[in-house]
């Protein structure tokens, strides 16, 4: 058996997120399919994270123990030719002892893009979020900058998720606008479920208004109702996983 | 009633093209019922050119003759509103006497984008089409001036089109590198069935030593079994449509 470390790249349009199911299509129910038809035998593959339905990866890090010898080099073209156009898989090397794709993964960036326009632009549908009423990207970086630190942010992931320790360190935040799009772009230790969403959610909430109390307060209450919305999914793309310590 | 000209912007991917049919869904059709909801009768539309199935547009000029009167500055949302996310009216305005959104255009720039890296992009899978062997943008640069001109473009037109005249104008045409895209754009007074796919085709053609010809031969012979390869319709935007003579 040998540990492969799988880089790719995956719109996430039609796909149920990252993590296989029985009944839907998945990205990693479609690269273990892939990797059976080349192996003969099931492959288990591990990722870096789940993502959610409509959620897309610039780069996604998943780990695979391959039965058999294959040579790494050609393994990303083999598997793109039995893969659905939507993903490709950018590279493949042999994992270090230890490696996980998971549990020995130290950071990562995510980006969430913003249509911000008047009116829509078609090429944007499933790429980013589409909000008509102008948004001010400076102002929002810099009440983002009191999201960088080391905070407990329950009050920023979904109710109903069950995680005992719901301490993070955000390394980085950076709110940019391109002409109509606006980039949020954060970088952390590790994330809640749909943290970043709501993140970006509350930001824009700010913008328009609709909050009660100013971000560190609320991560200081700790309570999900005073957050912001959850942006939807198809704005949000896995950028960056790093297995280095971040200082 | 009243002439509209109508600009609009669509991704063509899940569209069978611009012209309306019976049985399929096109951008004209789906334009057409939502006008027909506003104005609660029908809505004769006439489009600038027929695109076809999975082509995309920038910018697509169409004419709508309105039974009745409605504030122009206020369709474009009110039609947004009842179409697919897919296509955006982007303004819609009063036409000058004698308006024809087909007959009344001088010109088009069309944009063809090919993803050209070994690996490819599954952002990039309905909006350019991949093609993995190095091209040399430069030298299709330096190609592509043959077509410009007024020329007989019998060679570069789908057999089984029936055209009685062939001779068309190119005012321009540029191939450009932007990273691993390459974008070709012509501009030109109207173009035959597939012309530009064709030309674009012939292009990479003559990169892969495929010609037995030079593209001037090519032009002369009128011959569409020398020219080179149509490329697929999903790298095709029609950009541009213009309604002042060009010189």
């Amino acid at each position: 058996m040998m540990r492969a470390i799988l880089t790719l790249c995956y719109d996430g349009t039609d796909f149920h997120g990252w993590q296989i199911q029985s009944n839907a299509v998945t990205v990693q129910g479609e690269l273990m399919a892939a990797l059976k038809k080349i192996f003969g035998a099931p492959v288990p593959v591990a990722g870096c994270s789940r993502t959610d339905a409509g959620v897309h990866a610039k780069t996604f890090v998943c780990h695979a123990d391959l039965p058999s010898p294959f040579p790494l080099d050609r393994l990303p073209l083999a598997l793109n030719a039995l893969l659905p156009a939507s993903i490709a898989v950018q590279s493949a090397e042999s994992a270090p002892e230890g490696f996980h794709a998971r549990f020995s993964c130290k950071g990562k960036t995510y980006c969430y893009r913003v249509y911000n326009a008047r009116l829509r632009d078609p090429f944007q549908e499933h790429r980013a979020y589409f909000f008509p009423r102008p948004l001010d990207a400076e102002r929002m970086h810099l009440a983002a900058q009191w999201y960088v630190g080391k905070h407990d942010f329950a009050a920023f992931a979904a109710t109903g998720s069950v995680v005992e320790d719901t301490v993070r360190t955000i390394y980085d935040f950076s709110v940019e606008r391109k002409g109509d799009l606006i980039e949020f772009r954060v970088t952390g230790n590790g994330f809640l479920y749909n943290m970043v969403r709501i993140m970006v959610g509350t930001l824009i909430s700010r913008e328009m208004g609709k909050l009660s109390y100013e971000i560190p307060e609320i991560l200081e209450r700790g309570d999900r109702t005073l957050a912001g919305i959850t942006v939807p999914p198809q704005g949000l793309y896995l950028e960056r996983v790093c297995y280095t310590e971040i200082d």
